[in-house]
């Protein structure tokens, strides 16, 4: 019998088979829950979420996280869809205007990152809202978001997304209280080590900063397989009582001062 | 001799002789700095901070510290003015829309937590980054800005000040990396105690509040008289090194799990 | 097939039917895994472990964990009862030997707080150190130990405990690192509500205190039984990359600041 | 006119010129406080403290910090010499017996982690103890004790002095509890950057893990100098209420996650 058997949840940002949002989505099903997917109508153009609503039986509903009424049909359509309110649900979105434009951190331009938080952070309090507005969730419901360890700790080239990160985690303490108090719902983060997905990897500098993680951390980055093992169990009733948390899955990252591998490593680099 | 001799600053958020940063500008005179003083043009006209000016010796110049056009001319004519590149700045500014408009945490209007962020968060980066453009800060200069620890802990009636504060105490960090290692300039956020400001105890429930801090508290919550002290501290040549910190100025609140003070206290109030 | 299937594994602490090692022992055995029990003989000798023994099928081997043979005893006696190495282990062991002779904090006496800590911090150093000596434990193995917030935050009546419980959390963080690098084993700690355990609850003002955070936390305290669910997510395989962390399961009482649900409580007690 | 104008303190652990401590030394004198200074007699014996006390005109009463009657005398004496209860103190104590006997933190010998924590961690409780018995110091006092990051974070060859300081931070905070609500003293922590003392340069790996650190931070280390600094500016008056903290002077390493002048320095290793 599966974790999640006869859960029902909602799974943002699956692109690709490298997306963290897409092995969540296997692994949810294949611990017994049913799901519907969604993501931006511009990612569903070019990624493969078809092909993994196909082989999940998924239903994918496209939503621009930033607009309250998507938010609203999303819920509706998932709660038809599935025959009740959700148990679950990832919010695993990002992305930064400003370091895809190259602008930076002292020079921003403003315009992009009210864009940036929008997409990256406010689209979280506002599918909470819109839970709580169309009471689309289940009693002891657990709602997660990716995270990084930028909210806490200066990664330069991170950008305003730190900003991003540090109000996303800010909205899963505050909504977690009222969800708690109110539903018995819970929230967290989960501060993922860098992973080697197409939105990640296509990043200057990308692997340079990979590798430093894995470096530093004793058992190395989480893989995205991991994580999404992670999710499940967050998700099931094995962690009910966890909530407002910021959850570490890094390999020890995140507890690490100094780690001579790194030094090792770092002299082996080429100029 | 004074802790600011030979100092040149600017001093945001002065409204009248209960705010913090009103005190702050006496303290910084009175060891010694040259200062100017700005708000916002509407807090001019309510305020009492041209008795301010006048009694400190100090130019007011308004700013809207949203324009980026008005934080330039306030570095420019504070340049100006003050004969030289600014030592240290305070940024105390912070104003929730929704909270004003009695807009519940769960059912946020949009528009107005942009411009709560806008005008308590992003003015923050907004003026480092002018200070970068116009290149108008001195090596070993402080930035300062006040915070409340709400950005780490729910406290209900906050909404959402608690995610302002996140970011702003974010940007302290990630444009402290960039002004350490370009100019040897600190940048840090005070995390104060509640204060019988005019803003604050205006607010429902205030003084309950204040109270609740105040019992949990070893030393009481910390006076205005008391931050303005620190933040001379955290500007002058004693404390270089301390840098994107954010500083717990509140009398032990923050490392407080329970005091059966505020039980006591607590009996006692009336239904 | 549950979650700890084939696993093999060492829980210390379970005195009655109320103690979460008890509670987590018979989770354990639901989920699939074998055990063995350990305890202090005097522990033993007042407590109900046989009875768990009997019903889990679980072998009891006596240790005083602050003796290193003792330790190196159990882990070869368990090594050789369940036919290899162990895949997990619990510490939950703690005892204030000032607390219990009612010394005030101001006023310890030295003997008996070394006691304190070789009791409740320093055996999870020695399980540790002695697991390395046998080669006692799996790769991908997971060790925990119960903890509890006073080691962030001062709750004036837990006294030289606080200071056991940073000792204990800091023991994770340091021996995690090396079993990470050496055997991909991870170290974490639970940061568990107040809960009614025959030992917590005999302490004078614990209804008080356990009210306190009852109230305090959107989810209420956590039960034992969820806390034994958490271990068991732990010590699967759907946690392997989370390790060096201090993880809090007191249904968000680490996040807040202020919930006037405690005030409303207050005011009701009684003098 | 001083800082310190009129205060007395006592500052422990002053060996040689390199020491933090002789550097706070130096500084509270020269802003008016009047001081003792005390040591281990075998310090006394193997460094320059009497040159320090002649050149500061401060008597040096020697001192085992681990002995409660020692403190005690030191106590006394200072109060007798210097003409009243002591305004300010300075613990600066920090010796590990198993790194000094290249004993690996995976096979401590338990008997010198014992006098690793008496020494660098209980000793600060058992003079905070000695003061409240002896009622030796003022309202609105001031006492800090230097600690490093790694009560946080691993740096594995710091061993057993991650739990030493870990300890260190714990009585800060609890013991800054019973101070504060009793007598209004304040109780700190300055966590600083690896300092070229005469203890610290011995330390075999220690100009890689300065290094390191230098570059990570936006500022580089912090010199002792500044730290003296740091140290009479929280001795001052212009920091009463802050209490029960860790305060990090350390050029930001603390919240840097990643610096690419570390990986450039790294490169330029030779193996």
């Amino acid at each position: 019998m599966g974790l999640l058997e006869g859960k029902k949840g909602i799974i943002f940002g699956a692109l690709d088979e490298k997306s963290i949002a897409w092995k969540v989505a296997e692994q949810c099903v294949a611990e017994g829950a049913s799901i519907t997917l969604t993501n931006a109508p511009i990612a569903l153009r070019f990624g493969k979420i078809q092909e993994l609503g196909d082989k999940l039986n998924a239903e994918i509903i496209p939503a621009d996280a930033t607009s309250l009424e998507d938010l609203e049909n999303l819920l509706t359509k998932s709660m038809e869809t599935l025959g009740g309110k959700m148990d679950f649900m990832l919010h695993s979105i990002g992305m930064s205007f400003n370091v895809r434009k190259k602008r930076p951190y002292t020079n921003l331009k403003y315009e992009w990152m009210q864009k940036t938080f929008d997409v990256s952070a406010i689209s979280f309090h506002k599918l909470m809202q819109s839970t709580v507005k169309l009471d689309a969730i289940n009693e002891w419901g657990s709602v997660l978001a990716l995270t990084y360890i930028a909210a806490q700790r200066t990664f330069p080239d991170y950008s305003e997304m730190a900003e991003s990160k540090a109000l996303l985690e800010s909205f899963a303490r505050s909504f977690g209280f009222h969800l708690g108090a109110q539903k018995k719902v819970r929230v967290n983060t989960i501060s993922q080590s860098p992973t080697w997905t197409t939105a990640g990897s296509g990043v200057q500098g990308f692997k340079e900063f990979f590798d430093y993680a894995d470096q530093m951390s004793p058992l190395g980055n989480a893989p995205a397989e991991d994580c999404a093992n992670y999710c499940v169990s967050l998700f099931s009733d094995y962690t009910r009582y966890v909530t407002m948390q910021n959850l570490f899955h890094d390999g020890g990252f995140s507890n690490m001062g100094m780690n001579t591998a790194v030094l090792e490593w770092a002299k082996g680099l080429k100029d």
